[in-house]
């Protein structure tokens, strides 16, 4: 992709060296232990003299690697300070081998955030559903958000937490019928906003979300330029995204392998529910 | 996203485990230098009985993160072997700020391979144009891989290297006009098939190469499966993915801001074709 700014100034490297300094990456490079905390991600010179909306992304084990990807890209390209937030330094382990180390731990995050976000990834998700430190970090963050966002099955964890309640709201097309036990409207979108609740649907969703968001952080005319910069013109080879034109056989083949898993997300949902309620 | 069958078998903590204890990642979890060559990324188990299609993606300092990662979570949903490839094992620097070990090195890399890939990012491609190693790599390895393979400005690093002298390819708009340098005839399309050359346009284009790959690899079944998974139905917010959409004074603007970089990879696009024209 083209972005020269970046390029030039060389903020890649010093955010590495940073890292590496931290002993957040690169043992080999480097051999030594952790001894700092690493500094969030964003090139604040993408828009120079502008304040740079702060971004909290959840990270967490078995998360699906796009899920955080697609929109960790265009909040970089909207000059956003990222954190990747997890309840420590461990590297989270993805879907597709990449592991992902965390800048910024609970305790550490900021309060004042633009948007607080949770991705995907249906083994961890079910995990985290079950975490209440991750569930009470989302409930408190939440307070103090502009924006509260989700995509993919990510929408399940936010839900867990009772920050969907009442609202309208997206996620995987596999875990919608899910939403409704946690007092959350399935709406079968790409990208869905109620009030000040920003969600997503599977995976790919987090491209339109990313851009959705751009919008409301910056302006429409920001967002149509990062659009343009990744090049974000789809032309799917197939037409299989959704459930209605993959068709009933695909459908139905997948979610006979999700049975158990739905079962104890149906479980966690209706204990999640149960709790969030009682407080109220 | 929905994966159970990765989920269960929990492959993904044991990559985790495998990389930490080469000390590829996770310094501050365990102290330990690099011992080891990591394996390749992959989840044999979705496609159980199948040889695993081979994959040796290219990366590279300040390489476009998401330009990586379309594919990737294709190729893995594709049951692949993925080799993250670079000359040495440090962390590659990416746009933004997440950095990727690589976990293969040049030498290392098998010769037998399914899928020869480049991804972009221009500071990083230009580096990459004039870098011997590179170029000999990818015009080695070309000659024993059933695809070869680029998408966004990693376009421009398979023309350096003499692999698309003659054939018909894309990449991301910005470089378009500097493919015919090197003997390449541009296509505006999303992802173009020459033969054994498939290329994609700019970053999130990965995508739709990946799913392209995915039915050359395994079937148009199994990548419309994919494409379920990922959920891959694309609505884009607006509508500025390309030039002719976003109009003259957003590409202008961005192009005004490439000038020196663009004169630079001219240059090397000339140094490049002369090069290979010269050999062959």
């Amino acid at each position: 992709m083209v972005m020269p700014d970046i390029m030039r100034d060389g903020i890649d490297r010093r955010r590495l060296m940073q890292m590496m300094a931290a002993g957040a990456v690169g043992a080999a490079a480097t051999g030594g232990p952790a001894r700092a905390a690493a500094a969030p991600y964003g090139s604040p010179q993408l828009f120079p003299g502008s304040r740079m909306p702060r971004v909290a992304m959840v990270i967490y084990p078995r998360m699906v690697l796009i899920d955080l990807i697609g929109p960790q890209t265009v909040f970089n390209l909207a000059g956003c300070e990222v954190h990747l937030v997890w309840k420590d330094r461990t590297p989270c382990s993805t879907d597709t081998g990449i592991p992902i180390m965390p800048t910024t731990t609970f305790d550490e995050c900021p309060q004042d955030l633009d948007v607080l976000f949770i991705g995907g990834g249906i083994g961890g998700t079910i995990d985290c559903m079950k975490d209440m430190s991750v569930l009470d970090f989302l409930a408190g963050r939440a307070k103090t958000s502009t924006w509260v966002t989700s995509v993919c099955t990510g929408t399940m964890v936010l839900a867990a937490a009772g920050l969907l309640d009442g609202y309208k709201a997206t996620g995987h097309w596999a875990i919608m019928h899910l939403l409704p036990i946690m007092g959350v409207t399935p709406v079968h979108e790409r990208v869905v906003v109620d009030r000040n609740r920003v969600t997503g649907g599977g995976a790919t969703a987090g491209i339109d979300y990313g851009l959705t968001l751009a919008s409301l952080l910056r302006s429409e005319e920001a967002a149509r330029r990062i659009q343009l910069l990744i090049e974000y013109a789809p032309r799917p080879p197939f037409d299989s995204g959704t459930p209605e034109t993959a068709g009933s056989g695909m459908v139905e083949g997948i979610m006979a392998g999700r049975k158990e898993i739905n079962a104890t997300a149906t479980r966690l949902a209706e204990a999640a529910a149960a709790r969030f309620r009682k407080k109220a």
